[in-house]
């Protein structure tokens, strides 16, 4: 009874039986190995959407055991039985610690408010609480909603874990990786300062710059996306807890709300407080939206930067070849010797996918209706992949391609003579048109700019060589 | 009373003064000049969204001309007073005609059925057929309601008006365009047939092929999208006319559906049929999903197709340099003698739009409720804007850049002759490993792959001379 | 030669014959009551895409005029002819006003770094200049290229005034609207404080709060929204002004940059400063697609706040009925007496059109190579298509709809008083699985909660009295 | 030496041990128990991105078996080693199978062309085949490149992979869950075929008609989606392979494309054919981003679906309520006895998933360069998402919403009853105009449409009585 084919199948859990579990629903066996109850085997049983693969992230899970220690912690002070209190948050740390990932089954792909994993957590926390309390699984002698949801819903626990998972993954793994992605740019940037390099506008040949200054840009951009991501923050800090079911705090005391912010900041070490309008924080994930707009945004940059890298690196012998990237393997399966961007590719990737999650997270966002938004587990899942590919990606960029990065300096002069765009720095001495006469006729015959310049009797030679100079074409005249 | 001082200011009409018109929510002044009623003249004072530039779009007005047309004349079979209805059938003409343009002032972002609009059509219709008769304007001689839109309601005629539009905007333009753009590009296959060049994969240096096979590749997908757009077509081409308010075709006589489906086919000279289903032809747009899919699509390739072209048309000299695109203006405000690849751009730009609003449809499209989806006139919008401006963009590119493209052959010589990558040719003789040494060796040394092969004394001259022959590398072998 | 016969044909311009205008590709002919140049009538040849509904936004050609005036303006500091620069500053006055608006027929899909419009305002100015100054059209006495874009290149003006038409809508537009529909939904949310109804949560009867919490909820939105748009200013407010053709500089003087931005802010009474770096400037667009992001965001809660307005609107005797919304218009062309909520129509149409204008700005935005992004005009149109959709859609909406709205207070008393969920105020008393029972049961028989429980024994009388009060479910307990 | 610290922590493999592989680059250690060798060892380390979750998609993996085994049947015919060419058949088949999972270990986020995840397969198998053979893993016997990759490069696998696993989920899981899901649709509209219940437009009271109608639409839509899943096979059963590395077949002998698609088609009883155009197959991903396309299509409809039926059902006391959903768990932790609409849910987050990936497969496909795009992984993925969250949640919500779905009689019969839009029939007989009086007055004064009519006078009670028939408003009339 109630154990999906597949599920036994594929070994989810072992033989070792079931037990019993209840709900309002009535009784359903659950495996005797597991912690989960009831609610959790339903979900499981009428939601086999996706497979292992689509399971609800870690950091959501994580984010429980740290919500319902702080939740025990805080319902102490109103009242709960302290030695119930204090076993729930022994439980839920574990939780917190990823020590009882394998007690969380349910994909995503659920109810929209996140309650069967909000259910999860409460089980398998009250069952864990209470073997430790000597007592037995699944005789809610700790209560799933009566002590270890006390004073709280779904509907303000997931928006919770929503935004402390991803307060968690921007500060430990997305903003570091743009940090050192930003500092490895940087220092790339101090190191090519001297390379003057051929400039290209709409892909063609345009006036120079230095590789450099090039890389500048580069550097700007990702100082700017981790301005924006933190931008977002004042919002995610904001927790929903406290609301309850439609926002009200209905069952909740007061002042309950500002102290499991307080504690969710102490357990974190991150500046949450508590949201300024529930309603808003229930029915909404406007800051999830943002969030991932600012990440829609990152990936641009790094769009942008990766798809530059990969060009400039393009070769080895009939590409611009002005990079030289580093070679961490071997490139392909039958052009023997072939030498792959395939950091750029990988990251350019994640960049798509980002911009793809953020139009999922759009539409979650935009569908909410009245007190409750319940497209929110596509919505935490959207978000969270997105920050950690961003952040990995970032990273795997970051020391296996920029920090190896080499200018071919050789090449890049070559480039550079070559050019005739120098024409340029001849406007303000015979005007644009006469510069455009020049750079024509170069082009038509083959010839260099100057020999053009002479023919055209526009200036003298001397007079050429001291306005066309690279190294004096890479910023305004004083 | 009721003219809002912009629209009056901005000279919409002249000052040929005002005559009352009236509907169930009583009289209301329109100016003197317009054959539009009291319904749009609301519309013009409670929608001020967008300014002139967010009108309906062309195609939409004169797709209710041919509509009001032919259920006018279908009516009479079914007892429309005939002096009426032919009155009806002229003033509709001329609607179709694009004649009466001036009299839809409505912007798209009224009522999301678009019943403004067809009241717009009914009052203009109504008040031109009534001169036609001899009557005055605003007199209701011939009545918007139960002569022009007898047998019909807005939630049947917009989506009507949606297809109709969408699907002589596709055979008149998109249609015609993306086959003269792919005739263009496999002339170019053929004329380029016989000019190998290196081939590029990971934007590095691959495998030699001929440039006739690169823009074959091109010349396909062009074709294929032609095949996905008309897969479309059989959805496009019902009608929902027949479905009145909510799809069960209240107030109209049995076989009006069929019939006046027939008569827009006679009058268009296009397939169109009475929608199988009325339901799902009011309350889903999915046929306009499903078709800006297409062009999706569409879009994707011809983003390929142009970035492939800016970048092999790179240069003059410092880029890879191997198509010589037309010259059609002054590329740079102030680089004299830059020329671009200003037709790419406009098309790219164009495919980056119509993705966008691909994602607008599909919004639009899965937020329809109950009976009715209430985003038509966006849909509508978005997809015509979407069909005009790929239409055009691939005449522009296919006449101002494709059609004069030329290979600079010199160059594409020389890169290939350059390459490593001809070490592939290799593989079957000496294994994959060898070959990766000789390549490496002569990368590392900038030596030629002869001289590294030699060296590695792994085949003799004549044995490389046999099988390095980029013109034998550019298909299988017997 | 040289003129489009469709553009002839549509009388884009008069018969008043033509002049002969010169640029480096050769003469061409005007039309002689135009102030454009030779540049503009290339581009309107070469690139007949989307007809006059694609022309470049108007407050991108005004601020082509705050900008020309401003370049003058520091360049006569630099040594331009006062008398030259005195005449472009005037002219560019014109063009400011949109008083020359007719003279910029481009659209939007031409190429990609705008270089065409930026050549139009060049031209349009430099002709209009030689007319202040008593001289003829087209022979070049105020040079487009050598006096009017003096120190510029089409690369740093076209994202200038990017930059400076984004920031103008935004804070004309934009945010007074938000600023005061924010008003409206106070002033309701304060209205309707009192009035408890029941809360929906995935759609179903949930717990009470008031309506006035339900409008504090959206009037959140709106103010973070608000937020949101301010979070993108600092990034909109640099300019790339000086960065002339790849960032560096070249031919622009040392402070040129910094004297441009503080001339722009006068101008204008916004605080434009110089861009950091003009490598990033020119090559990226992440400000526009960080803004478009937040307007993606604001979208995405004001079709939250659409769709649940019209929901609880619905009816009249059919649907929630809750609030009562103004009837602005007859709502259907074929049943009589129908009101809609067609401001919200219109409103949520506006959201979905913004949510693919960033998709299509991200692809733009993203697909930028080495030192300039070439989607210059699609990103601009398509932001400052959303700024002003959704500013003129937030003030038609607040006005023709959020003002209006009334509380319909017996049916929200009728409902409240039918509702299951005010079952969970029993919780504390009785448990949560005591308390389903009752739920379950009055749902089970068709009965109220209090004949349920009392049947089941588990309250008295008066303690579900006191228990059970809808106006004491609305917050937290003491 | 080469083994990341976190692979080691994490457990992915046990405490075996290590052999050395070797390839282009040099030895590096692999675990012993592993099949796997130095080109999937190197990406393990180089790609430290997304973790297992992010694992390369299992229907890829499986496709490689397919072709791998096909591709040594028809390279035996062209001279491979039969006791070889058997032994990686054998070995090949156990990758279809999926027995050999654990051994492909790599993420999605890798070289965009997925030539690590061939080199994956190609490794397995060759150290499976020879360990078949009686030889040693590691020792090349059977070699990865030369023998299990003969005649294919990873640019031509791995599109033919995609193409392979996309069309294998379509038939085996995506279609059958379409048909289902149709065929309880249509039950559902014969099963409510007399059920008349009124309409709603605009989210408003419209005319009626029957549930069973109103489930055609659905029913439609989904017949529909079918439709253009299926139109989009013909291009999605083409195969890339016999393309090798740049579309020429380099290293292919005539006639192995041909055969190698029979071969795949006779495999998997699907009918792949060759690719007609190999530049196409692996420059673009067209049929992918096509394929998408309708599944976005697809999503389009399934939202609205799942939209109006929980909206029908909402309730049980205060919402539409004319639908009454299955219950499957309890649908709240902190209101007892609530039932929500979950399926709906987990279905409509299923589609805003399936729409965001259809921007980044379209992001993707339009990214590719000259050769080669090198988004492949990334659009495999997504597209198999898609397509397996889509198959899974129709079955889910089939089984677990729809079949179970009853109408409420009482409380549509209620509901239509008290509707004013009724008036529509009174339009052919007393006109539009006096239509909207009486509906408008009945509004007003909270009568009956009847008391309102006959209070005008404008028909008398018998007429009122004769056209005022709801089951007579649910089609034309004769």
């Amino acid at each position: 009874m109630g154990i999906s084919s597949e599920s036994c199948a594929n070994g989810a859990w072992g033989s070792t039986g079931f037990r019993e579990e209840r709900d309002t629903f009535g009784p359903i066996l659950v495996p005797a190995n597991k912690l989960w109850g009831a609610q959790t085997q339903r979900s499981l049983q009428n939601f086999d959407i996706g497979g292992e693969r689509e399971r609800m992230p870690e950091p959501i899970i994580r984010a429980f055991g740290v919500l319902k220690k702080c939740a025990a912690k805080v319902n102490m002070e109103y009242g709960l039985d302290p030695s119930i209190g204090g076993a729930i948050m022994q439980a839920a740390q574990e939780v917190a610690e990823g020590k009882l990932n394998d007690h969380f089954p349910l994909v995503i792909w659920q109810t929209g408010s996140g309650t069967q994993s909000n259910m999860n957590a409460n089980e398998v926390i009250a069952n864990r609480a209470a073997e430790i309390l000597g007592r037995k699984r699944g005789e809610k002698s700790v209560h799933p909603n009566d002590h270890v949801n006390r004073s709280q819903s779904s509907n303000d626990t997931f928006p919770t874990v929503m935004h402390i998972a991803a307060a968690m993954e921007i500060n430990s793994r997305l903003l570091p990786s743009l940090g050192n992605l930003h500092s490895s740019l940087q220092s790339k940037s101090i190191e090519f300062k001297d390379i003057v390099k051929i400039g290209r506008t709409h892909t063609q040949d345009a006036t120079p710059l230095t590789v450099g200054q090039e890389f500048s840009g580069y550097c700007t951009q990702v100082r700017y996306g981790i301005d924006r991501v933190n931008c977002t923050l004042p919002r995610i800090y904001q927790l929903a807890q406290g609301g309850t079911a439609v926002g009200t705090g209905l069952n909740t005391k007061k002042g309950f709300d500002v102290k499991l912010a307080a504690a969710v900041a102490k357990e974190t070490s991150l500046p949450f407080v508590t949201a300024e309008n529930k309603f808003e924080a229930l029915a909404a994930h406007d800051a999830c939206v943002e969030t991932s707009g600012a990440l829609n945004t990152v990936a641009t940059s790094l769009m942008k930067i990766a798809n530059d890298i990969r060009f400039l690196g393009s070769g080895p012998r009939c590409g611009l070849g002005e990079l030289i990237l580093p070679e961490n393997e071997p490139g392909s399966s039958i052009m023997p010797g072939k030498v792959n961007p395939t950091q750029c590719e990988a990251l350019t990737m994640v960049c798509a996918r980002v911009m793809g999650n953020n139009v999922a997270i759009t539409v979650g966002g935009s569908n909410g209706h009245f007190e409750l938004n319940v497209f929110k587990p596509m919505i935490a899942s959207g978000l969270l992949q997105s920050l950690r590919l961003l952040g990995d990606a970032c990273s795997s960029f970051d020391k296996n391609c920029v920090q190896g990065i080499q200018a071919d300096r050789e090449r890049i002069s070559k480039l550079l003579q070559e050019s005739l765009m120098l024409v340029t720095s001849l406007n303000p001495k015979i005007g644009y048109d006469n510069a455009a006469k020049v750079a024509k006729k170069a082009h038509k015959e083959g010839s260099t700019l100057k020999e053009s310049a002479l023919k055209l009797k526009l200036l003298t030679s001397e007079e050429f060589d001291n306005l066309v100079v690279p190294e004096k074409m890479i910023g305004p005249s004083a």
